[in-house]
């Protein structure tokens, strides 16, 4: 809906509990090598289908037809966040990703080492791909430089990329890229576009020239080159929207962080899907709406790994016996966006989507995949409308109007 | 659709005629008592299910996707005002439910009869729910109560229930509520929160502490608690929109209220759904619009009354051979809204459409029931959209551009 107002006049807290599992990069393609049948269409999920079944269903689509999201929009959107009015800057996301604790106003930059030869000219964007290991030195290298009245989180992210993140005070996030995207020429000055931003451009000028000064003994990986500047807003959280008490069972830092920015707390989840569905079983009682993450579909998919998203999906399928005996007024299994191994990447195609509550529609859906999807009660609907079908499954909405 | 701008720029008056009906809480969810089934999928309903064959169906979406409406926003969907842009407060609601003449800049507001203590203090905030009729002699009570400058019409609606009408000049809506919804303490002042609704409140209390005085000598309900205030403003009309003559047949005064803001004429309907259609045959020649309003669907889900629902269906399903000899060039049924009896209230799923045109595409549904509206022509769509399908069936809206 993303009609915050409206959905802030009309919920109500209750006693009913939510569960809502996003499994990352779900809905796929037919694979001409797997009998033009897709991961879940090959996949033994009889758990998954069973709930398909009793449950009622759908795809969703994460942003809008055609349009292949990032998993910050598209988390945003299943959660109720209209992405496009709800834009959260690569900065940010990245400083998220790595686990940063942002706070309101702090300024956050993608970070890429390069590398440059004695004239200050680009000859790497890349630095040829340093390994993690030496990024983190690199990083290391940096925290040492001062400038007076800001405070620098530098972080490696992976290989050449890290995180930067300005604090202080009137610091401003409208400042244009130092990554010229060309070889042969210096990084760019950043420039603001308003005071508070022109303030954090000559900062990031000072930085980038220090930087050049304290790299300048390496090879390579001897310059910084920022981009993706924004600064961190508080979004409504889904305590006060919502009336939830929401918390976050993900093995991966990007999506504590994002799911932190609305009001999610994080859960200590372990790192399989095992650990989480345990966790989900100990806190069963703290929390009444939980957002557990799968995360190895998404990465089998952009690998192009089709045996291997199966096989996570057949993982998954089995642990969701552990949810015997736990209480939940609404279950939804979704995913944040397609990631069809035939394509190595996150795509625009809707997700499948399965809402089981004695409060919903039943249809004639049997199997949970893409094609039977299509056919449920639901139909295909945007995913930012997703919550509010939950929230009135679990009667936690009044009526508008008399 | 509620592209007003769009939609008066394209309609034209017409000969062609329309009967709009609205069953009241039409749609249903499966009840395990009666073979997981709903209402409309028990019920004997030749006529319907000869009409869907006929006609092309789809679902309707209310407001928006989980969102439960009141019967005056769900109304105003269904002629294609968005209920969001319009939004009628619970004080016109009421005024307009039990036939007060509204004039612009009227303002509103519910009356409850409470009872207080011999200090002010509320003790029972319904005052033992009072029949109707102690409640119509405390308003004849109070409508002796003068305040210089405003003219003050208060009708009984029902038990402990009223409605309060202030008519004058420079009166204003943003006045807060009266009612404290606790016991044990006085009534609160009324507030306002620009100047004229400061006036208002100042009438309002002076209103307030007149009737304690006046109803002092009554052991119960000798106080009023007012709420839901409201300003009565005029909506665009269909005449002027969609240059259309309408007129309404409903049994209830709430529904010729509503649509009487249209600027629908209320049509004299009598109490039954037979002199509903006799009212119709009756005013054939006198417009091109016909709303025609059944009630007991939606009182029947709300007393979770199965068999009385599947009994009314049925009856209103007989009173359709009446359409016998009469010409409509579009004839619709449909739901304001799903009041499910399993529920026992108005809820959000979609609603069973049938629209029956020479004009539109055929479908493969051929009984009238949720699932197989479901899937129908229209699909799952939004109920402020059906008014721009019928006119254009109607053959009554101009292309858009060259």
């Amino acid at each position: 809906m993303a009609n915050f107002e409206l959905i802030k006049r009309l919920s109500r807290k209750t006693d009913s509990k939510i569960l809502f599992i996003v499994i990352d990069g779900l809905g796929d393609l037919p694979h001409p090598d797997h009998g033009n049948k897709s991961p879940l269409e090959n996949a033994q999920i009889p758990n998954l289908d069973n709930l398909a079944a009793k449950g009622s269903c759908g795809l969703t689509i994460p942003v809008a037809l055609g349009i292949t999201p990032g998993s910050g929009p598209a988390h945003l959107s299943l959660f109720g966040y209209d992405p496009l009015e709800y834009e959260i800057g690569r900065g940010v996301l990245s400083a998220l990703g790595i686990g940063t604790e942002l706070r309101e106003s702090d300024v956050a930059a993608r970070v890429n080492f390069c590398t440059v030869d004695k004239d200050g000219n680009i000859t790497d964007r890349r630095a040829g791909r340093i390994p993690t290991e030496v990024c983190a030195q690199r990083c290391s290298e940096l925290s040492r430089i001062e400038i007076p009245g800001v405070e620098m989180l530098l972080g490696p992210e992976m290989e050449y990329r890290a995180s930067l993140v300005m604090r202080g005070k009137g610091l401003g996030g409208r400042v244009s890229d130092t990554d010229p995207q060309i070889l042969g020429v210096k990084p760019l000055k950043a420039k603001g576009s308003d005071s508070e931003s022109e303030r954090t451009a000559a900062i990031v000028n000072e930085l980038t020239e220090k930087a050049g000064k304290a790299l300048g003994g390496h090879d390579k990986a001897n310059m910084i080159l920022l981009r993706g500047f924004d600064q961190y807003r508080k979004l409504p959280s889904m305590q006060d929207v919502y009336k939830l008490n929401p918390a976050c069972i993900a093995t991966y830092p990007m999506y504590k962080g994002v799911t932190k920015l609305l009001g999610m707390k994080a859960l200590d989840a372990g790192e399989t899907i095992e650990s989480e569905f345990e966790t989900l079983k100990k806190r069963y009682n703290d929390f009444d709406f939980f957002y557990l993450h799968i995360k190895k579909t998404d990465s089998a998919g952009e690998d192009g790994d089709f045996i291997k998203k199966v096989h996570v999906l057949e993982e998954f399928d089995k642990n969701l016996g552990a949810l015997e005996g736990l209480n939940f007024s609404v279950a939804v299994v979704c995913g944040d966006h397609s990631t069809p191994c035939v394509l190595k990447s996150h795509s625009w195609h809707p997700v499948p989507f399965i809402l089981s509550s004695s409060n919903e529609r039943p249809d004639d859906v049997r199997r949970f995949t893409e094609r039977e999807c299509a056919k449920g009660v639901f139909g295909t609907f945007p995913a930012k409308e997703a919550m509010t079908l939950v929230l009135a499954a679990a009667g936690k909405l009044n009526k508008f109007g008399a």
